[in-house]
């Protein structure tokens, strides 16, 4: 089931969050309805997205709970003989040692600087395929990856899409560099003081500040409003001396591949761009 | 000596360049000139600009060999009593080293987020008082307390002025992730390739990357040719994934004291304001 869908309606999100998917085995209208998990829904979007990749691709191999699925699809396929020459370029450490276990050849960006394909799933997903990522704390290398890409498919159960960037009321991760960071979390609040943004620094459960995998701290974003034109939001951000990049992918899926209790719907960009345009 | 001038024209610099200061103590016609050295013009800018400081203020510490002499001045000052309860904030490791061992009282940006007067070196100087930053490496650091300054002073000897940044031909330093660096450096290059831009990574005399006090790398740009419209260039720079910083300092400088073989120099914001309205 792959429908191409414009835009999310209240309609659409409603239906979807009220559906249930059908037990593959059921046909007759007695058929007992299956309700998925939230990690179920996930793995069926990362198998989903696997399907795009082919023998002898670059691939950019995404960090979190959903990419977690496709990386283990591509080791499996790989080990199958089904997929050949594959290449992963890990977005994390993390998942570079997922990807060494499953035994997927990997490179980096320095040896391999064009990606035929992304997967990585993502916190927000916009109408116009915009993202929110980095709750999982690896968005700057996500994003020199994704920003290599000739095609970046992002993987969602339901729960992830959102009317605009910063509105389920969740974080919006900032990466910035240690040093005085309270005077850089204070000055990306006064930023958006009209969205009535609150920063908070990530931390571990101990108290201790998150450190990244290229050892920065994260502050995380939160906003009661939107924060209007995301092009003039992201250059706001980038610009203040401190900041190292942020969680928003403006313009850089080509595909968004939804898993929602209906089923899976699959939206490319230009869907996206007619509606918009 | 304080003279206002509104741009610096190539019969200007080339009469500092050919000129030599008269010996202070001599008022005769048979005067013996005084021929200074490069140093020894940076001192003069240096003690200049202490000129500006006054008790009671918080500080910005610059950081290299012209800013070291202000430092090492206003640690003077203070051990004369001639200034009293003055905070500095470092903008390095370095400087935080020199300011302990002169007995100057620190904080920094999180405790004090707006600084009185900050006193820094460049490596160029364009007319606008636009600035090339951070061949000695601490380009983030400056810029984070220089932008939240009240007033920026820079202390240059006459070497350091160009008609535009890169003018010189000497490197301006863009701080990156070390995290696939070459990648990064590779595209910092072609985003300036009209330019005849040529990156390079800063490396120590062995030949190991230069790190900086952020632990991350610098590339090095150098540019055949001017590199057009300075904020554009500094968004494109910023918007790449893997960029921390930059070292172009754009409208922060509120005053220049260029110290030249004919005199000191000081030009105020406003007078090029004027000249480029």
């Amino acid at each position: 089931m792959a429908i191409a869908y414009p835009h999310f309606t209240g309609s659409q999100k409603s239906a979807m969050e009220t559906g249930m998917i059908s037990s593959p085995s059921s046909s007759s209208p007695s058929r007992t309805p299956v309700i998925l998990t939230q990690d179920e829904l996930k793995k069926i979007a990362a198998y989903k997205a696997v399907e795009y990749v082919e023998s002898g691709m670059v691939l950019g191999l995404g960090t979190g709970s959903t990419a977690k699925h496709a990386v283990d699809r591509i080791g499996e396929l790989l080990r199958q003989g089904k997929l050949k020459n594959i290449v992963g370029i890990p977005t994390s450490k993390m998942t570079h040692e997922q990807a060494v276990s499953l035994g997927i050849p990997l490179s980096d960006l320095d040896s391999c600087p064009t990606v035929d394909l992304a997967i990585d799933g993502a916190d927000e997903v916009d109408p116009y395929l915009n993202l929110v990522k980095g709750r999982g704390g690896s968005l700057l290398r996500e994003k020199m990856v994704e920003g290599a890409c000739k095609k970046f498919v992002v993987i969602v159960d339901e729960s992830k899409l959102v009317n605009y960037l910063g509105g389920s009321g969740l974080a919006m991760p900032v990466e910035i560099v240690p040093f005085c960071w309270k005077f850089t979390a204070q000055r990306l609040q006064m930023l958006f003081e009209e969205s009535g943004c609150v920063a908070k620094l990530r931390t571990y459960q101990n108290g201790e500040p998150f450190v990244t995998d290229n050892m920065n701290y994260i502050v995380e974003l939160y906003f009661k409003r939107e924060i209007g034109d995301l092009k003039v939001a992201s250059d706001a951000i980038l610009r203040l001396a401190g900041v190292v990049e942020h969680g928003m992918f403006i313009d850089m899926a080509t595909t968004l591949i939804v898993a929602g209790k209906c089923g899976v719907i699959v939206k490319d960009k230009w869907d996206s761009a007619n509606h918009r345009s």
